[in-house]
């Protein structure tokens, strides 16, 4: 309508995932009646941001210096490894646990059919590694799906062959949830995975 | 977590409205991971949005330039003037109907209690424009809320002195909406608005 810079306003807040045109004309609307200050902010970051942030030269997550924060801070402990598919993962495994160990990130998963194949995923780099610094354990958490559970295993290989005691997170019953509304696969899953129960532990 | 550059560009986009901690997160690693244009591109046109666009001197409607597209429309109907809180109502206007008349954007809504009286409003233009080019009609779209409504009649009075037909937008029950579920004001104010049933008109 108003054609222009509002229109391409408008456009621009689209390119972010979960944004259609109902929500990114408020979005602009926002911005350009209440918060000009922090579209300001917004604009400047977002560019920089695009600009100077790489990957972590040893882990591969996202950083704008050569190394990112948990792989230069000396107090974490090298002897355990956490393998996730994505940086959210890392986010989210900071924000939930007390995991004080060091991550590799994937940045995907093997999926052969999509062209992914170990090379794409860093596993030269991860290999190098292992071969450098051996951790005393690999804790493996990708996602669990078919080809988050065929790179679990690809992973299990690598480790393996270098006598590293490889670990899963658990999969099963999420806490809170009911057994009635939990779906086949995952209360299969929980059943199959059951453990000694010893309260008190 | 990751400290930083990415901490700053997750905290930069929850200033948009409706994006919480998990969405700003999403948001942030669409961007780096899979959209690193459409970054760049969003954070040049926020920034320009920013700085240039301001208010149409004629209908304060959002603009980058002094006149609005509408306003600077020479095919548009001075005789039908239609006037509206914010310029998200001239875009649903816009997108919905065939109006092809003039708009006067108040940017608010009379609230003694917020101090927003006439002069925020913007209403002494409006008065000097029903003064020097009065339309044929002034269409009151102001939302039906208590303060819209004492909007509507305080524009209705200014343009009855002026000898202006005044119409507001019909409320009622939405097409396609159900007697059962719609709220009992709306349901109140649809039955003593009824009109004459004229079919084939």
């Amino acid at each position: 309508m108003e054609g222009n810079l509002l229109g391409q306003l408008i456009d621009a807040l689209r390119c972010l995932p979960g944004v259609g045109p109902k929500s990114a004309q408020r979005m602009a609307l926002h911005l350009l009646e209440r918060d000009r200050e922090g579209g300001r902010q917004l604009s400047q970051v977002v560019g920089e941001a695009m600009e100077r942030i790489g990957r972590c030269r040893r882990c591969r997550d996202l950083t704008e210096r050569e190394l990112c924060a948990i792989c230069a801070d000396s107090r974490r402990d090298d002897r355990l490894l956490c393998v996730v598919e994505s940086p959210v993962d890392v986010l989210a495994i900071e924000q939930a646990t007390a995991f004080r160990g060091r991550y590799f990130v994937l940045l995907g998963r093997l999926s052969p059919l999509d062209g992914i194949g170990p090379e794409e995923l860093g596993l030269d780099t991860l290999e190098a590694r292992l071969d450098e610094s051996p951790p005393d354990e690999m804790i493996v958490a990708t996602n669990p799906t078919v080809e988050g559970e065929a790179t679990a295993y690809y992973l299990h290989q690598m480790a393996e062959v270098r006598d590293i005691r490889v670990s899963r997170i658990a999969h099963g019953v999420p806490l809170g949830g009911e057994l009635e509304y939990i779906d086949q696969s995952t209360l299969a899953h929980a059943f199959g995975s059951r453990q000694a129960f010893t309260p008190g532990r």
